[in-house]
């Protein structure tokens, strides 16, 4: 039997600690740009309600407009082609214990600061594998390339034929979810596919593999390099909304002190 | 030193039991009614991107427009004039540890069966405490009511002079922020206030006291019915909104089974 009071005692006392995985929810934050012949997502948009004022004498608020996939934000299976007839496949129906689950986080941060279209192959989890052990079921597994270290446009870094940012490869998210049974992957760039997986074969492959294998995807996740390689748990939790495809998320990490 | 290892294998065999919290939220869910001289919060609007179309060929998004306090949610300090100059007052500042935290659930189904005014006293947490104990620091106060369960126009309940529903009154609100230094305060009807608060004094007064000390609110919970008395912990991440009086949040309870 689990003792919750224990875990409620660490979380007070510190000896286990809470990092914060999210990026500030801001206007500016760019999101995913498509090829223009498709539609595009919202940025954030804040319309204040009142402030202390004659529309609201006590208090403060705010209406805002976004997409499901705005910012640090979670992905359903819905959200791709892939999963679209699977069952419990978006934000209000998936199973919440799926929300709450270990990570393996892979340090691609040397790789990536040399190229900027890094992807991830099978070879490189399998060296992770080497040091760390294999990666249990059930396990996210978070790309570490210290991208949300980049200020500015260097962040969706887009360039010729568009965004530039590294991602995993095709073979290793097939395998990652057919072989390894994560729950899903996540990145610290815009998007779980690298910036030109458009013209991978099948395009766009974590989308692709991971959402038709019913599995989740977390992006533009920040501050990586505070997880330990194995032995956190990722919080991330998407809003309810109905038959939604993902959803901005507040993740955090809890990892021992 | 605590064991998050365990921790996650009791999420995973089920030991730990996950309990979603959450209202589904939809475009018809309702919003707080307030004078209609005032501001008012947007109920969701759901406009779709694509959906494995010409706009979107592999894939399904939507854009989202909602208030801060729409659906279940979180309130910051900064929400009430009383929390305006509090350091780190809003749910971008907020410290993240406070994120995860107990709840003691004071079950009042029956007085809100009787009277959809009833307001909670100081009288109702001692007869409370007598049966479970103290309620600890850094506790969340979660207020059973049944009120989730009602159906259609019953959930708002309104009638002569606005909302009928449930909450506290002014002096248990500032006992248990003063003198029993609780995280926050939820409930299951719309606003952490009864639906005639605006008459109390102060008007508001859970807004008035929480968020005056610095404590959060959470709104529109359902199946608190679910939880025991005391041992369960409560997850509600807000969205890391720039500057947010709060956010839909999806919230979660951890229960040992
Ligand atoms: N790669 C994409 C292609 C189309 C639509 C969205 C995406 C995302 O990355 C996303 O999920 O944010
Ligand atoms: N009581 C209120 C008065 C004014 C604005 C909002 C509220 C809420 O209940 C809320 O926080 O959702």
């Amino acid at each position: 039997d689990f003792d919750l009071t224990t875990f409620a005692s660490a979380l007070a006392d510190g000896s286990v600690k809470v990092i914060d995985l999210t990026f500030t929810l801001s206007p500016d934050f760019p999101v995913i740009v498509l090829p223009p012949e498709f539609g595009q997502a919202s940025p954030l948009r804040i319309e204040q309600i009142s402030r202390y004022d004659a529309a609201g004498p006590a208090w403060y608020w705010n209406n805002i407009t976004l997409s499901e996939h705005t910012g640090t934000h979670f992905d359903a299976p819905i959200h791709w082609f892939t999963g679209k007839d699977l069952p419990n496949n978006a934000v209000d129906t998936l199973p919440v214990r799926d929300l709450i689950a270990p990570a393996c986080v892979i340090d691609c941060s040397a790789q990536a600061a040399a190229d900027p279209d890094f992807l991830l192959g099978i070879a490189d989890v399998e060296a992770w594998e080497e040091r760390h052990g294999r990666i249990p079921e059930r396990n996210w597994v978070l790309l570490r390339t210290d991208w949300s270290k980049r200020q500015g446009r260097d962040y969706a870094n887009l360039g010729e034929g568009g965004p530039h940012t590294p991602g995993p490869d095709s073979a290793v998210m097939r395998w990652l979810v057919e072989e390894r049974g994560i729950i899903g992957f996540g990145t610290e760039t815009i998007g779980t596919d690298a910036g030109q997986a458009a013209h991978l074969d099948p395009p766009y492959p974590a989308h692709h593999f991971l959402h038709g294998g019913g599995r989740y995807g977390l992006q533009c996740l920040r501050d990586l390099d505070l997880l330990p390689p194995t032995g956190a748990i990722i919080i991330a939790t998407p809003l309810k909304i109905v038959n939604g495809s993902g959803s901005p998320v507040r993740v955090l990490a809890l990892v021992g002190a």
